[in-house]
């Protein structure tokens, strides 16, 4: 490995490759003791005293004083604010809701099997009753994943939308309206997450809680997994862009400095094919970054979580895309739809020169909520898979039930349970 | 509320009744801090330490000494298992496993978009790499949980299907090789999901991990939550009859007991809309308790456990199924189809007096690991969903980037990202 100016810079050909690279594998951290006994303490505290504890936890961390009464933002509120965004503004808004809105419009397929003899078996998908949308406050207060969570929800069919976030914007409510939201609430951190799960006296509890948030939201979300349903865990933005000579070596650089604006956690990558592009690409990081207003972030997230790794082939950039299973995934080459096919692990693909992952951010249409830290492996973009429920039907008549009766009873007995048999049984000699 | 003999007796008229059916509604305990805090050691000194750490707690848990030859259960093992099984009993597990098999051979729908001037969006769906099957050990290690699990799995299509058991027994063994299990260890545990999540020398890490354990595999599974893909929290098994005077009161007394003999945590609750009934049905759960061979069992549940509700209408007593969210739901009712209708939460409903729950829990063919403790009203059954992944693919062309650069543009700068806006005007202007 070397170290550019800026930026690491590591060649699968070198002997310490391996090593290096496993390094860049971003996985995971630990929560300290002391976040998660914090975290655990206004769990428990606010499930036993409700509104009490949700307010008073309020006021110590968001410095906000809150009742019954002006925990809710008001539909009047949401008026006024929508009124202040400017025309334009909300016509973008507008144009990405109604595209993620028909990018979300499909088809869960429900099954139906009949057997013989009145014999049938389905399964039934319907909507979750009720979810909670978390919106962090402050700079990261985004419009733009109100719309990319709450317009999934909304398609799925939910009936309650419910929303909290500590500070509300009037881009945030304008959002909310436009998605679709049924109630905020001025609420955020960890008690936020404890109101959302157990319900106090001025907010009901919901089945299921979605949306990123800091360090407190995280580990609350984590403690109260199988209480109330989650979608992924959230870590820092994330980016890997494969580029071979067929790609613009500014474009690339574009697309890494727009995901080390974010923070400085935050994991701009870049895979090459060619010595030259590795040196264009750098000098173009270096040269953009003197422009952007972001500048002391992006440098940091350049500095400590930049790579810049020069691949041998195609193959062995994509294998190594799979490996870092990343969230954002740019494939700035030659024949990217061919590329595409190698690619096993990512939360969202760009193809091509003119996909720049902004374009996702904002206005595609696929949700922006995406599988963090390796998590693609497993998890998905958020969608309306996240907003529905299965239930299996399973229907059998006197006849069809006779036809197994001997290898079900033969199972239920080989593990001990008579009386799984004998429900078999008294049906089938009545 | 009153008390008869064995089981609590609610009646939705009484003035308690709201009080009463409260602590029915079964929600997940806090594990303790005892608990939680030997399971955290254990994982991350398998992180640590790998396959010592793996084996020196399976000696010391399971009282099993292994090395990471005998921790791998042989082809040859499996082969002889096999063998030791009935030819009754393996063709038992071959219906079943053909049932299971061809009701999770579903389509799950993959999108594509094409927009104006070259742009698209697609949706691609693929299987998971590798999934670690967790089956619990002694009495509780049974082949039909292994064929439930492990068939879904390789309906989707995951290449490596990875099970570990503290106890393997010929059944299981069986089982495995039936359902296509690709890989055998001999651990349990905490300590087998610390190493199915992080990889030992011995034992690759996999995506995600599922399968129900005793209090520490669940707590494990909880802690490991975003470090690895999981499927639901395990609890207790329940079952709501709701049965009306076309149902037959001994059926109803057979299921019931069927689930009170799993454990004496089990939840056995009748939802009847007649005293008849209800009267008829207690009568036969007395009767029928006294030939049961794990009567002990099925008594404490049913003591502990159990309740009888007498509703008004069918209205009612769907309405009190759905605020219960029951893992099974047994519709024993006059129009069973029109009474699913009703139905909101539930993880698998058997319709009519000829579907026992245990023909579900072995041979109908949806996967009998399903959500419990309510979190039906989140979680799915186990099903091919569980061992796939989506990943969102984006691809725009310069023109129909132009098309939207100026509202992209927009909602960028209105969050404050000036190199998200800069990464797309770098291409249109280019």
């Amino acid at each position: 490995m070397e170290k550019m100016n800026k930026l690491k810079v590591l060649r699968t050909k070198d002997a310490d490759f391996e090593e290096e690279f496993k390094k860049i594998l971003f996985r995971r951290e630990e929560v300290s003791a002391e976040i998660e006994k914090l975290v655990k303490d206004i769990l428990r505290d606010v499930k036993k005293r409700g509104d009490q504890a949700l307010f008073e936890y309020t006021e110590k961390f968001d410095q906000t004083k809150l009742d019954s009464v002006s925990a809710v933002v008001s539909g009047e509120e949401i008026e006024k604010a929508y009124d202040k965004v400017s025309k334009q503004e909300i016509d973008a808004l507008r144009l990405a809701a109604a595209r993620i809105e028909k990018f979300h419009q499909k088809k869960i397929n429900q099954i139906t099997i009949k057997g013989e003899k009145g014999e049938y078996l389905a399964e039934i998908v319907s909507p979750l009753n009720k979810v909670g949308l978390y919106v962090p406050g402050g700079k990261a207060a985004y419009p733009s994943s109100v719309l990319m969570s709450a317009i999934p929800a909304r398609v799925a069919g939910v009936k309650e939308i419910v929303m909290v976030s500590p500070t509300v914007s009037p881009h945030v409510l304008a959002a909310a309206k436009i998605a679709g939201v049924s109630h905020i609430y001025r609420i955020g951190g960890a008690q936020a997450i404890a109101a959302l799960t157990y319900g106090t006296e001025s907010i009901e509890g919901v089945d299921k809680i979605v949306g990123p948030g800091n360090i407190y939201v995280e580990t609350a979300k984590r403690l109260v997994y199988g209480e109330v349903g989650l979608d992924m865990v959230a870590g820092p933005s994330e980016v890997v862009v494969i580029a071979d000579n067929s790609g613009v070596p500014s474009f690339a650089a574009a697309d890494l400095l727009a995901q080390a604006e974010h923070d400085e956690d935050a994991r701009p990558i870049l895979i090459t094919l060619t010595e030259y592009f590795l040196q264009e690409a750098y000098k173009e990081i270096i040269s953009q970054l003197g422009d952007l207003a972001r500048k002391g972030i992006a440098e940091r997230s350049i500095e400590k979580q930049g790579a810049i790794i020069l691949a041998c082939d195609i193959n062995e950039a994509t294998e190594l895309a799979n490996r870092i299973a990343p969230e954002h995934l740019v494939l700035m080459v030659d024949k990217p739809d061919k590329a595409l096919k190698k690619i096993n692990c990512a939360g969202a693909v760009f193809l091509g020169n003119y996909t720049p992952v902004t374009v996702g951010d904002y206005m595609a249409g696929p949700s922006h909520i995406l599988p963090t830290a390796g998590t693609a492996r497993f998890f998905s973009p958020l969608g309306v898979e996240d907003f529905v429920k299965r239930m299996s039907v399973i229907s059998f008549s006197k006849e069809s039930l006779k036809d197994i009766e001997n290898e079900v009873r033969r199972l239920a007995l080989l593990e001990g349970f008579d009386a799984h048999a004998k429900a078999v049984e008294k049906r089938t000699k009545f």
